[in-house]
């Protein structure tokens, strides 16, 4: 089967979800800067999983453009990780009517960390799909990166009970090494 | 006329359809694990939901798969289909809103059914839009699947006025059934 | 230009028009068959509303499918087109709220007179910009079925100060119409 | 890297943004045209939202036909153009909260100017992408109408704490200006 339909539905999904997660920006009575001061964290939680879910699509566009066909499991695979993809602005929306409090903060890692395993097992599904020696193999090897930023989700959802803001400056750190998209499929790819 | 506009515009329908129904996930006000409590069985519902578009889409994909081209009847058709799948974010709200009260429950299967019956109709349009040979026609033949899950939603209707609980574990039943795309067509087309 | 991205933007907007329309739908308190009852003339409209913008979808996608390439001016038509087609939900709110008043019956019906113009327009833009003997300019033709329908939504508008039912008995009938797809352009293109 | 997927993702958030902006016109009570008087200021902002996301959706299209491949680099330049474009719909929000108040124009007028910003960064990504004499190189030039409409962003910010109509006019002037794709790119492809 051929990949176009996935990857336009897969568009289709995480463009509704990128945008939706803005209404959660509720518009403020008042008509003075200070009106805005309230919504400064939510505005920070919006940036955050608004760079996460864009990680996503990126790198969703990395992979699947090193992959020629997909097949049955992987349409699955792929609606597995739209479906943890599709519960971040629920999240979002937990942490910030908390004010970042433990237990929320920790479902947001917990949602990360679904959506890190539903990538990871997506790959491995494409690349089993393909020969032993495809681009996509090649490039990914045993995805040390991918595998690393799962343990450094488990670690921020732990330590969330010692201190939340630990856990977001966690997730902020690993937003930001994947924030460059996965150089190592660029390259191993004639003209990517 | 070409497949790719039908295409496109389900996969932004669907696409749509899947992702507006995280919204009925209220954020609750509490900041501990017992505030998801009360969420539990909405929770439950949109993941059975998500997994039954998830299956359109997918069954969907196969079918035009199979496909070469469309015509204005089956324009109509795929319409109809995506009319009734519009319509599972409203039952998969009133469920959730009424505890999976009776009624609730027997219309959630009534748009299942609906459904059921309109992607069975748009796949004997395209069947009878292309030769008697197509692969299409060979993979479904009497699409006894198909047929089947409509009696199969017929019954849980039924039984919601016996025990709505008994409705919701055939409509889980019939989901696991169709989880496994149509290994039919897959089967029966050069390189599917 | 292509005509692609013309086409998968419109898709976009269009797809999302007609599934936000849904959440129109309240879920209703009472869990038995009563409570739907309030329901069932916002559901008719809802109904009406998914076929007219079915209906623009669908010659949407005739008229693209026999033309070649798209300019400037064809862009914003299209875009025109978009923008009276994005004001039906709120039309069809209004009217819902009201329990069918003049009012906003008539005001439902200068949104689809605008969009019919839109519409107009837009081919117009599309014919000048193809050669005089082009397979749309033969197919549509003065475009009497388009130009009759402008006049019966002035006439619908108008009487709705007699009977705003009789102006819904005309939207249907016009809905109806134009329902089956445009056979002038299936049958003016070859292979259409 | 091919540019198909960019512009797929990013006719859907453009789609979803231009599409959720209507659902500020909230539906009024009454049923008589005084009932729509209070709405007549949120309906002109939104038409005024609406040309600037379809502005810039047409300068997309125009520049990204002017192009053959994108790089890593330019799939976050255009996620930062998404990402201002997304908080279209809160500022126009805003901005109608309170009846065109100083402070929520001048943000309306920032959130503009910073999408004015990311645009030009998007381009200029791109042309670095290409060869020095590449159309969209030779089309864009320096880009003055671009910069222009930046200084002209400020302006209308300073401008706010004197008198916010003022702004609003400037920000409708810029819009005129750019309401006609531009012809330089146009003349400067071949067959464009």
């Amino acid at each position: 089967m051929g990949k176009g339909r996935l990857e336009a539905f897969s568009d289709g999904v995480i463009a509704v979800i990128i945008t939706i997660m803005v209404l959660e920006l509720k518009v403020p009575h008042g008509a003075d800067l200070r009106a805005l001061v309230p919504l400064l964290p939510v505005f920070l939680s919006y940036v955050l999983s608004f760079v996460y879910v864009a990680i996503y699509w990126n790198n969703h566009h990395h992979m699947l453009h090193a992959v020629q066909r997909v097949n049955g499991l992987a349409l699955w695979a792929n609606l597995h990780l739209l479906f943890w993809l599709s519960l971040v602005p629920f999240v979002t929306g937990w942490v910030n009517e908390n004010h970042f409090a433990a237990v929320p903060v920790a479902l947001y890692g917990v949602v990360l960390l679904m959506a890190g395993v539903a990538y990871y097992v997506f790959e491995r599904v494409l690349i089993a799909h393909h020969a032993e020696e495809s681009p996509l193999a090649r490039a990914v090897g045993k995805d040390l990166k991918g595998v690393t930023s799962l343990f450094m989700y488990v670690a921020a959802i732990a330590l969330t009970f010692v201190n939340p803001w630990v856990s977001c400056a966690l997730y902020v750190f690993v937003a930001i090494v994947w924030f460059i998209p996965d150089p190592r499929i660029e390259r191993a790819l004639p003209g990517g």
